[in-house]
């Protein structure tokens, strides 16, 4: 199998300026023709450090991926140090880059200096990808068994050019293909998971791998992969074992692919043809926030109340005072009544409601932080459900909303009047 | 000066599943005691990947930090690799994490399984800092002239023990004191800010250096550090230069330390004894979230409501059928509508209200795709401005919310007659 080293330059990497997303997003743009990512490095703008570790890393990968140091001030100095690496005796002039270099300065209103024209130079003997985004070039060392790409540090650059770095490996490279399946789950730790799926996990073929994925937003995410074989085939084979999946824990997949909490339940709404509206207050307006993540919500959302005060809960919601006062604000309730109240006020039909204690500090013996009680509703159905955490107040926040868009989705799938 | 190197374990970083966040976490944390990070590397859960990676680190840092690879599940292995590495002769079950498995898996109404009791035993010999958050228990190994800290994967366990790393790290090393000084702006991008206090900059002393740190929530945190001196002397310098600063972008200037715009905003309502309220359209319920994500919020938080549809702008906000059909629903008067409209609703003393484009696909040539409203209201004065950007639907929303809580900031700071 052919193997690959992402490496990124940058002291801004180092001192934790920026979080390095080039090296997941290459990782991914690899894994999809089959290139396995055996390490990611990242270091600084540094001669030594980049000599020792890039002809490292070209000594035991098929391919070595940099991305960095390639701007035109003085502390990016990659280029400087590939030519030293490779033995490259001068530079030339790329008409391609350079051609790329003038419009994209006039474009901005920009003079084209000198050491923008040093830009569209390039080491003698190493081939170039043009970059159409900025003024760098992509520069492709080969050199024996092992070929080295150096591609700009912006993300929006390396992103574009990254098709071109692909279609060079494939022409050049032997490539074994690889597949996978994604499968969501919610509502089972890890742990229990694993524990529940053992006997079926232990029993997968030796080349059908599983990993586990989580999150707090998205549940566990399970990911089967086989390297090589035929793509047609291990799709059955995935369909076999997932079958056997199935049977034991079908209830907690909500899935069978990537695709988020709040995919999903726009994807089910916008089959039925029905609209949802919401009531938060724990959550604070994360539901409403991740629904309308995704692109196309306003077809099925309406909006929602976000009733941090108890006086909006009563003139907004309709929540009964005597409701509060009988139950307590965290209750199945008063949820309820949140749930009914939004529904009637948006029409909507169906509701999700939030209420709960996110905390520090504002929880009992009865409610300690942590505590949220969920209600979804319909036109013809209420259901409440408590559920209780023990995080900081950021990640109880996100398990309650992720909590609630399970329940409603569960809701939404199980409602035969839709 | 003290070096380290951050080493990520996990094949889900390798495929670019995941972007690993917690390097540049645990880089920013090094930085702030004075420990500089050499390198970052990501490695696979593979034993011979593992301990060649670990023993080179170790020979050239003083420090090394991993994170990952100590959950339940079998693709775990950085324990027993570890406890191979360090030649350490069998496990003990640490008291203390013990506790916290139970503590843990009670509070979330699960049964203590045997692999959930094994993340309490450590290899004999090392340090143990508990883990708060998770099972997994961070892992001293004291080497001769270098320490390895293993800390679990998950950023939010991550996260909580990093005070305590850092701790133990003051207690064995000996540090170079570094003193911080962070300063808040919005409305200029880096680039901008970076012109305009270039003379200020070229002046500042050697030993004073300046870093620039955007984000699309917060705006650009500008951080000066000076590298040992005394304490109390190095805040008056630092004193100082920020007085020059003042003078020269003094109205970008929102906080002077290290604090977000919900909670500068959350601190001058409470010390107003002013109360806020908010009505969303395209950004969908994150400027109630943002708001919310601060502790004690209820106090000057009413609530919010998200009105998606046409008809909650009308029938909930009282937005005019007329001013809709008049001006578009983005637009200065709708904002201004909805502003007042949940002024009116909850009571609240200010309000903040947004219409806009997140894209994509729903913008023209008089609004295109990144455009929003924002109006801010008290009972006697109603402001509106528009913002443009230019960027995907996540980062659009992300920019409208931080550009309306900017907007409510400055408004409610300048409102004379609170």
């Amino acid at each position: 199998m052919i193997t690959a080293s992402v490496c990124t330059i940058g002291d801004e990497i180092l001192i934790g300026q920026i979080v390095d997303t080039n090296s997941s997003m290459i990782a991914r743009a690899l894994g999809s023709i089959g290139v396995r990512v055996t390490r990611m490095v990242s270091i600084g703008d540094s001669r030594q450090e980049i000599l020792g570790t890039l002809s490292k890393e070209l000594e035991i990968n098929d391919i070595v991926i940099t991305t960095g140091g390639l701007g035109p001030t003085k502390d990016d100095i990659t280029k400087g140090v590939l030519a030293e690496l490779f033995g490259c005796e001068g530079y030339l002039e790329h008409p391609g880059q350079m051609e790329m270099v003038y419009s994209i300065l006039h474009s901005r209103g920009l003079e084209v200096l000198d050491v923008n024209k040093a830009q569209a130079l390039v080491p003698k003997g190493c081939d170039v990808i043009v970059n159409r985004r900025g003024t760098a070039p992509i520069m492709v060392f080969r050199n024996g068994n092992s070929t080295l790409y150096a591609m700009p540090g912006v993300p929006f650059e390396t992103e574009a050019a990254l098709g071109d770095v692909l279609a060079d490996i494939a022409e050049h490279q032997s490539l074994t293909a690889i597949s996978h399946r994604h499968l969501m789950t919610y509502g089972l730790a890890e742990s229990a998971l694993a524990k529940k799926i053992a006997s079926w996990e232990d029993a997968l073929p030796p080349d059908m791998h599983l990993a586990y994925l989580p999150s707090p937003l998205a549940g566990v995410k399970l990911r089967l992969s086989i390297y090589g074989g035929d793509a047609a085939q291990n799709e059955r084979r995935f369909d076999k074992a997932v079958e056997g999946l199935k049977a034991l824990i079908g209830e907690y997949i909500y899935a069978y692919g990537e695709e988020s909490l709040e995919e999903v339940l726009g994807a089910v709404l916008r089959a039925k043809g029905k609209t949802v509206s919401a009531a938060e207050s724990c959550t604070g307006g994360e539901i409403a926030h991740l629904i309308t993540t995704v692109p196309g919500s306003s077809d099925y959302f309406l909006g929602s109340v976000t009733s941090y005060a108890i006086s909006v809960k009563e003139n907004v919601l309709g929540v009964k005072p005597e409701t509060i006062r009988d139950n307590g604000v965290v209750s199945a309730e008063v949820a309820s009544e949140m749930a009914l109240g939004v529904l009637n006020l948006t029409g909507s039909d169906y509701a999700v409601a939030t209420t709960g204690l996110a905390g520090p500090g504002g929880g009992d013996g009865v409610n300690p932080d942590g505590t949220v009680w969920v209600a979804v509703a319909s036109k013809t159905a209420v259901l409440t459900r408590k559920f209780q955490y023990k995080n900081d107040r950021k990640h109880n926040i996100e398990r309650f909303a992720a909590s609630a868009l399970h329940f409603l989705l569960t809701f939404v799938n199980s409602d035969a009047t839709a």
